[in-house]
């Protein structure tokens, strides 16, 4: 069995976690820590996870192959580069080493990053397109949920070089992807019949999309790409609508270029556990608590342009579930050990 | 491996069933119906049970060792009747084998009993109340959602003999108790932003409390229930709010009281594996997507006045999970089997 | 026009208070204040209420005919008591000025009176039944949104002395009852899908259910009451279920007892412009944006129990509008003035 | 008082323009329609209604000024084409009279159009755009609740001349826009804790926008449109962004640009009653019940590419109370009258 802690399980990517693991074949969950009830009995807190009999701790403790780390940036990369160096796997929720350019983080994340060294070998945990690397990697970086949808509804044109290297991307989120803490934008009254946009002066997932799109193309080619999230008045899902040209000649026109485009994406996607190709419209409840993905692309009939929408739950294949996939990776357990099952559905 | 059909698949409590069969260890999901979708994939209608590539027939068919009904009443005592006389093992969803009487149900469903010799061998199916009847059971009459909530909140005091029997019954439902059937009451416009009352001049579910109050005292003494469900604008689960006397001289006054009944109820569900006793007030998220139940028994410091609240997810405890917790019992197999998930937060 | 100011705008009931003032064809609302907020302008926070061109002040300023308060207890009562006393009238929306006995108010705040001396002036502003006292006072005491709620679905039967004095209050409220202020409670994600009980040691809207019920008694007998509130995942709306019995002889049997129940109510709301008797289960739906409380009364056909409901909108019936209508009164204002809006549906 | 009727009052469109009616000052409303509840109390069916005191009849009766059809297409055009005809003033809240071309109504509604012949006169009734052809009209085509949304957020550009003829249209809305009948797609289980895009394959409302954007140019130039709906879970609202390309040299870079855009908007709805440009993000319940439409116009600082948001009430300016600002105009009224309310907020 594979030792797990957790850092900062109190959050709502630690909740999940903590769930998940809960039934993991080949994990057990020994070790799990939250700044505010540390002391605390986990049952106390989270009634629903009382069977698992911890305790929340001020320090992950014991010996653990691998801890997840749910604190928010700058603390994240404080709390496990020393476990990093220490020989302890870590995946890391948080945004610390996603960005490759220390420069980039720092111009973001307004903070200079903690851990600079680390960033070389920490590998981008989008697991359908990082696969070998995650197996092999000591620390990954655990993509944000907006990327997640994003990067997974773009992917396959991207890499066969068949899309225009200019993206729009309009994410619809549910509320929990916000984090538990109090704020206005989460205070169930003022989310309730409400839609917003925000993030419209630039958004910290923006940079680590453009970062993970170029990085798919042969000489990471550069992209432009507008990324507005809008707030939307659920708990969990993200929808995310894309919006690109096809390179000239990539497709045919009419039907035939629908199922082209489709053709595409079914092959690209083939053998996945979790990325599955629709062919009717998606819906972000048919992902609701599974760690699926469910991509459709369409080929705008009317403009020829690349429609390209993706579902996911933002706390499950948007964080906790994908972190699990990836220690299964690192592991080499099945991929999808502890992660088999289907959303709940209505 | 057990072989299950399920008759009406495309029905809420259907389609739950097939979400927990498809991870359950030792029963197998082989045959599923359902009326308006008959021909049709299982994946097409519901994509997140694609995986258990199924088609959807008209009929149950093949060799099966158990089959769950999620009809309509009547309808349902119909198609189940042969399968039994046939030696199939039946857990009805529906309400049909649940009131002994067939004067009461023709009562209050407004219908002759289509299978009255079936009644006798019927056992009703709150499983942590009959146990051994349901294990040796042919056809096992699966609860209704409010006497589910209901009954193991009285329960403990019931059987006690610790109650006045005039028990007041207050119950918040979410809107997918209402079926998948097209109704005015479950337009996301009109249910949204609403609590209301209904059944005011008599629901369906209080017959079959009464009647399971009653057996559960030593001479089937009656009681006078008043049952009041109201709908609250959520998808799933039930709160039950009981109010009653407590028995001359059952509790001491003050903290003390308090103490007796809440180690009163930690005795009587002492070691289920789905009915939790909590200390602090029970909330229906914390069983959402589980086969929990949560009871918080409180004795009304001000009056002395018994208030018992229960909570269940309606489509798990209250319905598919409790039937699958029976078919368990039925085949031998650990109680737990297939339904040992914590609930899904936030 | 009668001069408005407002203590404390940016709650929920000040900015509803603002809202409907903005539209009172002979009220002016001149003077605003909110703490954390003094020095913006009004439009700024709320952008809807733009138009009335206000900015917060730290103080209410100006010449002033009457001022709502909207600050939580004791520092309510702290800035309101030197406006009573310099003859401004005052309508406080919060709890200080309800229970007469300083010493039950110390009970249940946990804080002394911070002025006791007004207690005997102010006026339970429960329109409907303290009209003429509330049209003379120059204090008056805003209900609670439970208590309107309550006392509206319980006051035809107590005066009239038909019902017994044990009581049982059921209500299922929207989150905007617990205030805008930032608690785990009203998180989305935690509220959403989810009903749950609080105060089941003890709401403070007990005391003040249980002084005006026996206020509407000859002897000022007392009642015995539970009084169990839920929180149900909406932004407004209260729903009300009392339980009582009816004392002997009070109502006939069967139908017939229902008409003259349904009758007396009729009778006793006969001319209210905000209280309706509806002869159908009630939505509070039916009321939201409104200022109407709707009744609905049933004698329960199988037990002979009264079961008395009600529907309001908490911020508007339950606090703002009523504070309204009561200034109307005490300005010999037609009672209706800037309240006559219908409920809003979908 | 100009007399008004209303066609089809059971639909929401309906239900919302009789509540407007309620209360308008110089409008009375003196007959209304509803198919399949004809003969009712139009207080039985709306309880917020019952004040109106009217009956449900067969047909729009009396000496009506103005008929408002909130007919589904098809049945509308049959419907009003007599009224027109006999000199009764229409507001069509249907399709059938937006699309100027009888083959492009075809095309998109399946059906030839039932009055081809009154296409000519019929003013497309988007008030801030169309105000003298309204004020002079005898019927007026309401326009749909997405291309309100889409034409207010990009008429300044467009008029002007200032932005690249492809246009991106992102809207979500709330489920009301889809209307009182009874479909799987309004079922609240299914829709709640959902975000879902259709008309993948074209909406309806494309060809709309389409040719309203064409006659904002001096030429009728043509538009390439990608339009794609999204369903949220929430009743009301419809959040709108719209992505496109400035002309060359149409704004200075940075934040200078941003400012030009602001100003070109505010100027260009300076002195528009219902119609406000926001310094910040937009968000839909900020018009929850009221006329307003919010812009919010961004210069993506990192790309140059235009974000233009707006936020309505799909059932107010997108439908029941665009029609009345209409109305008010047709007849000469201040063009406020009845509308002049703020949102409700919480």
């Amino acid at each position: 069995m594979v030792k797990v802690g957790i850092i900062n399980v109190t959050g709502y990517a630690g909740v999940e976690l903590a769930r998940l693991l809960r039934r993991h074949p080949e994990a057990e969950l020994v070790s799990v820590t939250g700044r505010s009830e540390a002391g605390k009995k986990l049952g106390d807190v989270f009634p629903h996870l009382a069977q698992l009999g911890l305790t929340i701790e001020p320090e992950v403790a014991g010996s653990l192959d691998i801890v997840f780390s749910a604190l928010p940036q700058v603390a994240s990369a404080e709390a496990v580069a020393p476990l990093v160096r220490g020989g302890v796997k870590v995946v890391d929720i948080s945004a610390d080493f996603r960005l490759k350019d220390p420069q980039v983080y720092e111009t973001w994340y307004k903070s200079v990053h903690p851990a600079p060294d680390l960033l070389e070998e920490s590998v981008y945990g989008l697991t359908e397109l990082n696969r070998e690397e995650v197996a092999a990697a000591s620390l990954v970086a655990n993509p944000g949920c907006y990327p997640t949808g994003a990067l997974l509804a773009l992917a396959p044109l991207v890499q066969k070089g068949l899309v225009e290297h200019d993206v729009i991307i309009d994410s619809k989120s549910g509320v929990s992807g916000g984090g538990r803490e109090l704020r206005r934008e989460n205070h169930y009254s003022e989310v309730n019949e409400n839609v917003q946009a925000y993030g419209l002066d630039g958004h910290r997932h923006l940079p680590e999309i453009t970062q993970e799109l170029a990085r798919m193309t042969p000489q990471e080619d550069g992209f432009r790409v507008t990324f507005v999230p809008h707030l939307v008045p659920m708990t969990r899902g993200i929808f995310t609508t894309c919006y690109a040209w096809p390179v000239a000649g990539a497709f045919s026109e009419g039907k035939k270029g629908q199922q082209e485009l489709a053709e595409l994406y079914r092959e690209f996607y083939k053998g996945e556990p979790f990325v599955k190709v629709a062919s009717a419209p998606a819906q972000t409840k048919q992902t609701w608590g599974s760690n699926d993905c469910i991509v459709h692309p369409v080929l705008d009939r009317l403009t020829g342009r690349l429609v390209l929408t993706s579902c996911i739950d933002n706390l499950v294949k948007g964080a906790a579930g994908q972190a699990i996939q990836n220690m299964n990776l690192m592991f080499d357990l099945p991929e999808t050990a502890g992660l088999d099952y289907p959303a709940i559905f209505p």
